[in-house]
């Protein structure tokens, strides 16, 4: 099992900044998370996310999002293939990427996007554990993500009980203050 | 312009009713629904929502997701083709559908699901329009579910504009009490 964290930075898009309430999904093998909606042409979310992963060869999907009364529409995205995601203990800079209008498919899964749109997004994607943890250290770790991703959002504060007793290794550093909708 | 109403109405899910915190979106042509959240392993939503159309050779997708505190968890999809759907002017009992694990595509295009799983939905949808309405109504209901869209949860309220101001024709009864995530 690898652990890939993603921090969706902010994005610019073209447009005037009343049109826009963005947020972001990011998809990997039918996990799902969320940040909140932000107002304007250059949202700013900076919030972190994690996922456990155990199929290389797929991609992060990432979809921006313009919120709406009735509907939500797709303002663009990105998919990006999970073996060409670096592995660092450290947060970066992140990577500007372009939004784009269409996913492109092959055997029933995305392998690529295209039609690129006017908007851009900034996003810092890496490993954060090596990619081949022992095994006893791997099952820990996915019990323990289950564990906290089964409770409620009022039943759990993930930021105190990292304060309160640090996680093990260097994964003690990926936090989320992601509210996952 | 063609105006596609769908009601979710409810689920049965199999396995622990505590695991299940389920909610649903509905896709199409890039707008994007979504129900609130229900506890349980037989949740019952019954919101109503609607979307203009303009290509029927494309399908509805609907995705059945279990919320979690770091991800949501995808419990199976449906797609639903748009030429399948009939036109009606009054709701109806709804059609149970089961929900599979995967989608298949055709061209970079969602055409249908594979590998169902134990959980089904009841979903009763329609076309509330006639197929082909006059060019002016069609501009009318454009422009008028645009400017609904682009406000604020805060700045109005569709159920109140309803019972003020009935809409014209068989619209009217096409309401909606779905809160867009």
């Amino acid at each position: 099992m690898s652990l890939l964290c993603v921090r969706v930075k902010k994005a610019k898009l073209q447009g005037p900044p009343d049109k826009f309430n963005t947020y972001v999904t990011l998809k990997v093998q039918n996990v799902k998370s969320t940040t909140v909606a932000v107002r304007g042409d250059q949202p700013c979310w900076e919030q972190d996310f994690m996922f456990e992963i155990s199929r290389l060869d797929l991609g992060l999907i990432v979809e921006v999002w313009n919120k709406g009364l009735i509907w939500d529409t797709l303002v663009g995205t990105v998919w990006i293939a999970l073996k060409a995601i670096h592995q660092s203990d450290e947060e970066g800079p992140g990577e500007w990427s372009t939004l784009e209008a269409e996913v492109v498919m092959k055997h029933d899964e995305i392998c690529g996007t295209k039609n690129p749109t006017p908007h851009k997004i900034l996003l810092d994607t890496r490993f954060e554990l090596p990619f081949d943890i022992p095994e006893e250290e791997a099952r820990y770790w996915t019990r323990k993500l289950e564990q906290i991703n089964s409770l409620g959002d009022d039943e759990y504060s993930f930021q105190e009980e990292v304060q309160k007793k640090p996680l093990p290794s260097a994964a003690s550093q990926c936090y989320m203050d992601g509210k996952i909708t």
